[in-house]
């Protein structure tokens, strides 16, 4: 099945409570996506974030105050160099500067994570349908550093309305021999696809997926998150 | 801009020494994909491996070959539990068994990573061009586990026609202020795309993707491996 990814422009900048799910159907509309059965959208969580008021002042020093909420946001610090911190956020997710940033924040601001996204997800979801009609399922997003390779992937940090996980155990290949690779991490591949089509440097926070073939479901990105018991790289 | 991505039905099973160039553009142009300048190709490793008989044969009790395989495919064991080893391959990659993988390979056998993948990448790369009149980059993938994270996605293990990362330092945001987040891994993206349209259990080892509005270049995923001296999580 052939997929497509479809930026959505036109969404003004969000401030806290902006009706985030009117907006969204309106640029979908603008741009001819009135949402289709079988279509995700993808949001990068610095629009829910501003809209659910979850931007932190910088007061005093800039830096300093950065600086002071990223350890606020913090549950553990797993690493630092210079001034980069690697932390654990209290959702379990570990990102740089705990997912605090500057980029794409008004000034004298810095965006913080939203506080539950896979609840802010099924919120979006569900208004999305009043408004549409349609049940369209919705990934949050974030862009996250990896161990071992350089660069930096978008990543669901939120989903509602899809399996986080592809469960292929028990599936057998083309010669009848059971995968090996079993559990594909399938909302962080959306994520990334999603971001393709986005551009950071555009400004477009939301991409519409057509034609995908994953199963819907109700996981949530907090399950993705490995317990710290099972992790053997912290 | 719309991004699409296409799989590529219709590869018969690729033994050491197939034309895979020439099994692809035929694919290719079966399912209409004639490719246009703009495409990238996505080609999961395995077709690779196999055509340049990167295959080896389990002699003996195969689990205990396969084990053996693995510490011979490992330049450094990171972690071990259970049957599951986390090594460092030559290449400098970090996953799981070194790459070597038995699933969608003949019985009796396991498919080894590609000696060197961005050289397969450029050959294959030039084979197509010679073959189509297009120069079409070539993203050649792997399934890596991830740190912190359950779940497998695809990546990139060698390309040929674009550059790995997107670099946007010095690029400003929709307020004017520099991007904070300014090395986007665009080729593993592009991997974790190309495999929302393959599906594992189908066997599709291809997709093209259309629409891709990133910049040609001559990386190599060589270069995206972090060195272990900059890496905070080995």
């Amino acid at each position: 099945v052939t997929i497509s990814i479809h930026p959505v422009p036109g969404l003004p900048e969000i401030r806290s409570g902006d009706d985030l799910a009117g907006l969204l159907a309106a640029a979908l509309a603008r741009a001819g996506l009135g949402p289709e059965p079988g279509d995700v959208l993808v949001v990068t969580h610095k629009v829910i974030s501003k809209a659910e008021g979850a931007v932190a002042l910088l007061v005093g020093g800039e830096d300093a105050a950065y600086r002071r909420l990223v350890e606020e946001q913090s549950v553990e610090i797993l690493r630092r160099r210079g001034s980069l911190v690697i932390a654990k956020t209290r959702h379990g997710f570990i990102c740089a500067n705990a997912g605090v940033d500057r980029s794409n924040a008004a000034p004298g601001t810095a965006v913080l994570l939203p506080g539950d996204p896979d609840r802010s997800a099924h919120g979006l979801r569900l208004a999305l349908r009043r408004l549409t009609g349609v049940d369209v399922p919705v990934v949050i997003t974030d862009t996250f550093g990896r161990a071992w390779r350089k660069g930096l992937v978008d990543v669901a940090i939120g989903v509602s309305g899809l399996e986080v996980i592809l469960d292929l155990r028990g599936t057998r290949d083309v010669q009848g021999r059971e995968l090996k690779v079993t559990e594909v991490a399938i909302v962080d591949e959306i994520a990334a696809a999603a971001d393709l089509a986005m551009g950071k440097a555009a400004g477009i926070p939301a991409a519409l997926v057509r034609g995908l073939a994953v199963p819907r479901g109700e996981g949530r990105v907090a399950d993705l998150v490995r317990p710290a018991g099972e992790d053997m790289f912290r």
